[in-house]
Order: structure tokens, then C-alpha cells, then sequence
């Protein structure tokens, strides 16, 4: 846990510079977002993390993996919401995964301007430590009728999944847009109930659904099966066990 | 100044210990949360400023107009973004507008969480202070297809306003939705170039047309008038004056 900490502190470092000073960015093929911060963090955790880890494998998204057959492979999202970064919103973070056999067992949240990191996983407590204030812990009575709701864009959906998308949100108390990663760590503090999207890559999830289900809470893919290696990247989440079922209802055409 | 400032000060210690804690939102008929913190900020700000300028007018969002009819007035917002305080965002503002003759002259965001306060308006300079970066001044050069749109929710339009803001998009580099009025305070900052947004109410659009336009912006309401006490609420902000004017002919139907 020390050695990751420490990669994610590291990796923080070379962020900060770049926030908010007018970067270049160059567009890839999909047109997301690619920052010099972007690239320089990633470097930073692979170094730090095959110091400290050399049997493990490394997954990322900004170069190609590092023995992805390992029982053990971190997964790496420098920076989760580069379009968030470049317009200089605190809701970008840097996520950190590890996967057990292709599971996802552990998850870091950082956002390093904020200085807020969310940790949890399989066997390890969820934790949250910030200067904004929140307390770890999903919602646990909230009903759909009640939930907040978010997902980052109305852009990530097919026209078959943004019918979905309008069920949930009509089943939801409230929807806010945009928040990224973000998003997730204050489902885990019982701010937001529901996040729900789609085309997320494995790096965007890996990180993110241990700590939202150490702190209380369920992840699944729209279709209610457990985010694995290999997973088409559509993703609920939800701050109960009951909330979840509802959601997963409310999804369906 | 200095005296608006204090004022702000004492909004933001109002608000803070309200903000993550799991607050009870009662809702207003047209369904936009309330909060404790929100009426709490407000008697604050009216406190103060009705202290140091007893002359001045106060039109706030929570209670009754003061002296609407004084040749200056301020208006309040002591939390705009209720939706982003009540899931945990720190991009909900306190907005504090001057209007003279019904013009904004003079105004104030600020973030209370972060520390982030922006200040502008006619012959005073704009400036920004906070603890994440960033400096004072929107991009002179950018044009429409390199602009960084941004707007709150695509549930604010109705489906003329939809279909014009569509055009919008599709002649931007990139949209992101969420952001209130810290969207404004990023747009003085040079990180986003246009903001277009309806149904903003007085009290949203006072504080921010000075700061945006001290900054070197330029804000109208989307048939290029100049927002005044009576506008409608339909808002286009923009990074510079060629900006601005290729922003009003995509919106254009």
C-alpha cells in the first residue's frame, strides 16, 4: 500500500505543473485528449511500480502493457478525464487498479490539485482522505425515487443506450452531468447514488470499482455482471445492494 | 471592495460546515434544492452589505427584494449550483453582482470550498486568487472550431433552444456539460472559451458578465444584447469579440 501511495505521490507531481498553463494537446484517433501530463505520470507510476512490484504486470493507457499474463497487473489512467484537465477542472483524477486473475481487487482514486485520494478493495477498508471534507461510506437507504444521479457526458451513449440512460434518469430523483472519475469518489462519500456509462476502457473501471464496493457500494456492467478483464465497458454503479437492482430494472428497455 | 470581500468571507464560513455533511434539501416548487446553507449565506451577505452601503438596493435569490429601485443594487446568489453543493462538487459559487442603472457594472465569484475567488467589472481590473493555478485573462486568439465549450446540463434547453445549441457544438472543438458558474471563472482563466446556457435568473448572470468581460470576454444573451435588469436568461459568454460573434451565428437557426 506504501509503495503505491508513494507512486501515486510521485505521479501527482509531475500533474501539477502542467494544470491550468495553456498545454498543447494532441488529438488521438478518438479524439481524446493526450496532455504532456498525461504521459509524464504514467511513466512516473510504471517506474515506481516495477521497482517495487517486478512479478507484477502493467496495464496502461498511454503505452503498451507489461506482462499482462501476470496473476497481478496494475492498471493505470494517468489522467481520467483529460477533457476535464484541459479545461482546468479539479475533476480529473488519476486512477490506479489492481487486478487479481483479470478481478478487480484494489482501487486508488487520486485528484492531485484537490489533494483528495480514495483507496479500498477486496479485504482492504475503504478510505478517504481530502481537505474538502465527506466521510467514506455509500448511502445505504436511498431509493431510486431518492438517488442523485451522474454520468460524465450525454455523448458517451448509443441511441439505444441513451433510451436506456432516459429510463434511469426518469426512475432518479435528479441528474448531474459531467464529474469524471471523480464522480465515483463521492459516490463512495454519499454524495451522488447512481453513475451510470458507457465506452468506459478497462483503466477507466479497474481502479474505480473496488473502492466504490469497499465503501458500500455495487458495480456492475448494465447487464448486472461483474467488471472483468475483457468487459465492454458500460457501467453502473450504485450505493446499495437494493438501489442497484433498481437500477439495473430501470435500464432495461 | 474591501467591504464586499468581507462580506464573501463571511458567506463562505456560513456555508462551509453545511457542505458534504448530508444536508436535508427542501424543494421549492420549481424544483431547484434549497439548503440551509444557501439562506444561511444569504442573511449573511444581506447582513453586511446592508451595514456598509445602506443606500444600495439587495435583490437576492432567497428572500425579498430591499430597494429594488436604488441606483445600485446588488444581487445576490449565495449558492449557485445547489445540485453540485448537494452531490459534493466544488463548483457550486457565491455570486455577487453590482447593477447600476440595471447594468452589471461590477462582480464577484467565489468559491468557498477551494478558496477561489475571481473579481472584475468596469474600470476594475479582473483578478483571481486560489490555491490551483491559474491566471487572470481569456484567449485572445482562439477561434469557434478551437473553442472549449461548456454548459451546465442539456436539460436547461427547450428544443429550439436544443437545436441551436447542437449548431453550437458542432462548430466547437469539445463540449463538457456541468460547471455552473465556475464554468465563467474558468473562462476568465483562458481554460474555456464559450459558455452558452437559458433560464438564468438575475442573480446567476450579475455576477458574471463583469468578471468574464474584465477579463477580456464578452457576454450577451443569445441574440448579442446586453444583459440588463428584465433580460430573459439566455446567456453566451466567449473568450473574445470574434469569438462571440461567430458563437451568436451558430446559434442562429
Amino acid at each position: 500500500m506504501a509503495a503505491a501511495e508513494a507512486a501515486l505521490d510521485a505521479a501527482g507531481a509531475a500533474i501539477r505543473p502542467h494544470f491550468r498553463v495553456g498545454l498543447s494537446a494532441d488529438d488521438k484517433s478518438d479524439e481524446s485528449p493526450v496532455t504532456v501530463a498525461d504521459r509524464q505520470a504514467e511513466e512516473t507510476l510504471r517506474e515506481h511500480l516495477l521497482a517495487a512490484f517486478p512479478d507484477f504486470g502493467i496495464i496502461g493507457e498511454e503505452f503498451p502493457a507489461h506482462r499482462p499474463d501476470a496473476k497481478y497487473t496494475w492498471v493505470i489512467d494517468p489522467i481520467d478525464g483529460t477533457r476535464a484537465f484541459i479545461t482546468g477542472r479539479t475533476t480529473f483524477c488519476t486512477l490506479l487498479g489492481l487486478l487479481e486473475d483479470g478481478a478487480p481487487v484494489l482501487g486508488f482514486i487520486d485528484q492531485p490539485i484537490t489533494g483528495e485520494r480514495w483507496i479500498g478493495g477486496r479485504g482492504v477498508p475503504a478510505r478517504f482522505k481530502g481537505g474538502f471534507g465527506g466521510t467514506i461510506g455509500t448511502r445505504q437507504s436511498v431509493t431510486l425515487a431518492e438517488a442523485e444521479l451522474s454520468s460524465t457526458a450525454p455523448e458517451m451513449f448509443s441511441p439505444e443506450q441513451a433510451a436506456r440512460f432516459a429510463k434511469l434518469q426518469a426512475a432518479a430523483k435528479r441528474v448531474y452531468w459531467g464529474g469524471d472519475a471523480y464522480a465515483y469518489g463521492l459516490l463512495a462519500l454519499g454524495q451522488i447514488d447512481v453513475v451510470a456509462e458507457c465506452s468506459l476502457k478497462l483503466w477507466d473501471w479497474a481502479a474505480l470499482a473496488p473502492v466504490v464496493e469497499a465503501a458500500g457500494g455495487v458495480v456492475t456492467d448494465w447487464a448486472g455482471q461483474p467488471l472483468r478483464l475483457g468487459a465492454a465497458g458500460d457501467v453502473v454503479a450504485s450505493a446499495n445492494p437494493a438501489l442497484h437492482t433498481a437500477a439495473l430494472a430501470a435500464l432495461r428497455l
